[in-house]
């Protein structure tokens, strides 16, 4: 097999066979097919698309570049979730041990975060204690005993996707959709579960910035699912301004155990319920979403999910007296409020723009090696929507240096947007999409 | 400037303007930007096209990027003759001492061949001590004492497009009229002439298969002459069939030496003296093409060309003796008569093929760095159109190993094809461009 021939193929738009497909991943993740013509044939694909086999393909070859692995021991049924991103999602850390407190099994690897998005390992990481590096033996074992564990990616899952995006990034080919699909996909399929719940972002703080675009992209995404065996079902929700209201990882985990306790913000309720429904749907506990919800709910109201997240944090070796006093991760130099200069109602919130304060904060990494700080960030006092009075605070501030704190001070003041007139809440489930079919 | 911002630009079928398209050259070129990134914009290109603008601009950046040869001390205007490439092309060893006899000056620098096509150099090679490479001093001094100088390439003469066409050739992007156009062009413009008359070759043994896409690559270099200030005429020819009948580098002397004599195979003719009309016009030495030809037919008869190619010749230290006696050339071991297994018209003598014979009898390189034998290659007895007799000699074939000789006598009888109905002479100028205007 030649790559000439296959990248001349692509460039044709004619469509690439399964060996083609395979043979690229396999050489290109060995190296012995150079960056230069890999990178002819991603542009190649970004501009001329590819069909729903050829993405499965793809998906597939880069699965099997690396481990995959093996959740049968656990169960028949395994339901993963994953999210394509946003700021002040702590989704995962609620609705996980939600799950597993209605003893569906949760085997969840997280990446780390990168950029404005902040990664759910580093949130666990914040905990005192908590062990995200453990082995694949102590993971199974660790969700044998308890029907739960979240850990990092410490596998060597989909090697050649991560080689294919670091190109990706260095040629102006990230936004396209069969290949974002199939990054997505191949991490999915490598990481054992069978049956997947994707909550596909959409706006200002997302990849896909309009809901156009997120469909395709979760359309693509079943496609693949269903043609590799996958069953999976996608909730496109809202990421224009930041979920919840905090933003930062110790100040996320305090949300996420508020939340536990019952004292849940509306769009986080709505996103977590949702997925949760879904994920439960999947796992044949029950069709009906609406009776599913009040499930979730009851185990909310019952305590059952925050005991279920103690006893998560105490396995993993976490300090679980953070957990039962979360003033105690209250350790930061500053907390400065921000005021609202005028009266009205609260029209913006820019979800990337906080999330990029946050990280300039210390809260994030631009670059792989950065230490990220776990006290600063950023929470908000109000929501879009909001009706605010003139000296009333829009947020605080947590931070540990002056002068970055006055930077985001002064900054903050132009990303929450105060209108004159009333202005709605931002929506926040958008639609779900299952089998190709809205609901 | 970032290079990520544009490949984005023209990704999304964006015009790319002069700083942009020179900052690309000039950093490729020096190695800043690495090869994955300009593979990913020239797919692009290939791919979303360029503008004529576009084109100009990489054509003027890749010719500044190395040396610019200067012919001003020679004449206010000097005219360079260039073929797209063929086989059996031995047009400039004939045109330019005949465009020399009239007292025009020829400053020619010529590339070495690669693949089924053949260079002037290599021809001029094949005579016995003559020098191909000389300094530009000695190049010019040349022209100025006996008026015409034909050298190889030394000078560093647009690097920019030497190191993208073989980034081309190893990404499938090759075949891209903008990208061929800037790539002639720039070499052209380098190489000092202010005329330039181009035999844009067309059909099997060319690059451009077709009339529709060498018209296309035409139009394309003549709006890069006419925005560089370069008048450029292009003569659209056939390269279906070999150029007259020889292929190989002493064989084709040996025609050029006979045709300079006054014995002209018609294809060849034509060529030659339609391409010698419209340099004779471009250096205001006449503005009617027919009277040209007239001109260039006398100078033949008289043999000042003859006499134009000896002095050249023993100007570049090259033994005229071969010229004056060409059976020395003959010291190849083998000459195979190749017979007609029937009687008939020639159909087809398929020039790519009969190129890729003789390479392999010896006569050209795959590599670069390979050997050439002077003294192999094919002797064609008949031309597409000819009537032949079963048994009567299709080609001769001049070799100097036994094992290739029976191999490409084998091929031969395949690739000259009889058909039993009669069939027309191929046709072998199609037409003449010039300022986007056919004549």
């Amino acid at each position: 097999m030649d790559i000439l021939e296959i990248i001349a193929k692509k460039r044709d738009k004619k469509e690439l066979d399964k060996e083609e497909i395979t043979f690229f991943v396999n050489e290109y993740t060995s190296g012995k097919i150079p960056d230069y013509q890999a990178a002819s044939l991603i542009m190649a694909i970004y501009l001329n698309g590819m069909t729903k086999e050829e993405t499965t393909n793809l998906t597939l070859a880069m699965a099997n570049s690396g481990d995959i692995l093996d959740l049968s021991k656990i169960a028949s049924t395994v339901v993963d979730k994953h999210s394509t991103g946003g700021v002040g999602d702590k989704v995962s850390l609620i609705l996980l041990p939600l799950i597993a407190s209605l003893e569906i099994p949760v085997a969840k690897m997280s990446g780390r975060g990168l950029g404005f998005t902040g990664g759910t390992v580093d949130k666990l990481k914040s905990i005192p204690g908590y062990e995200t590096e453990i082995s694949e033996e102590k993971f199974i074992e660790n969700i044998q005993k308890i029907g739960i564990s979240m850990i990092s990616q410490t596998l060597n899952l989909a090697p050649a996707d991560k080689k294919l995006y670091a190109l990706r990034d260095s040629t102006a080919t990230v936004e396209s959709i069969p290949l974002i699909a199939s990054s997505i996909m191949s991490k999915k399929i490598a990481s054992g579960a069978n049956k997947i719940v994707l909550d596909v972002t959409v706006g200002k703080g997302a990849f896909m910035k309009n809901i156009e675009q997120a469909e395709k992209l979760a359309k693509e995404m079943i496609e693949i699912g269903k043609l590799a065996n996958r069953e999976t079902v996608c909730v496109l929700t809202n990421m224009d301004e930041p979920l919840g209201y905090a933003v930062g990882n110790n100040l996320e985990v305090k949300e996420a155990i508020e939340f536990l306790k019952g004292n849940m913000p509306e769009d986080l309720k709505e996103v977590v319920f949702e997925l949760g429904a879904y994920m439960m749907k999947l796992a044949g506990k029950g069709e009906d979403i609406n009776n599913n919800k009040q499930l979730l709910l009851e185990n909310i109201v019952n305590y059952k999910a925050y005991n279920k997240f103690l006893e998560l944090v105490n396995n993993q070796n976490g300090d679980i007296s953070y957990i039962e006093n979360p003033e105690k991760f209250e350790n930061v130099k500053y907390i400065e409020p921000v005021y609202a200069e005028k009266s009205g109602s609260i029209e913006e919130i820019d979800a990337k723009k906080i999330g990029e304060l946050a990280c300039f904060l210390g809260a994030g990494r631009l670059k792989k090696e950065d230490e990220i700080d776990d006290t600063v960030g950023i929470v908000l006092n109000k929501k879009v929507g909001d009706v605010v009075e003139k000296n009333e605070v829009l947020a605080y501030i947590h931070a540990n240096d002056n002068i970055k704190l006055r930077n985001v001070l002064d900054e903050l003041k132009r990303v929450i947007k105060i209108s004159d007139k009333s202005v709605n809440k931002n929506r926040v489930v958008f639609s779900v999409i299952l089998n190709c079919m809205k609901t």
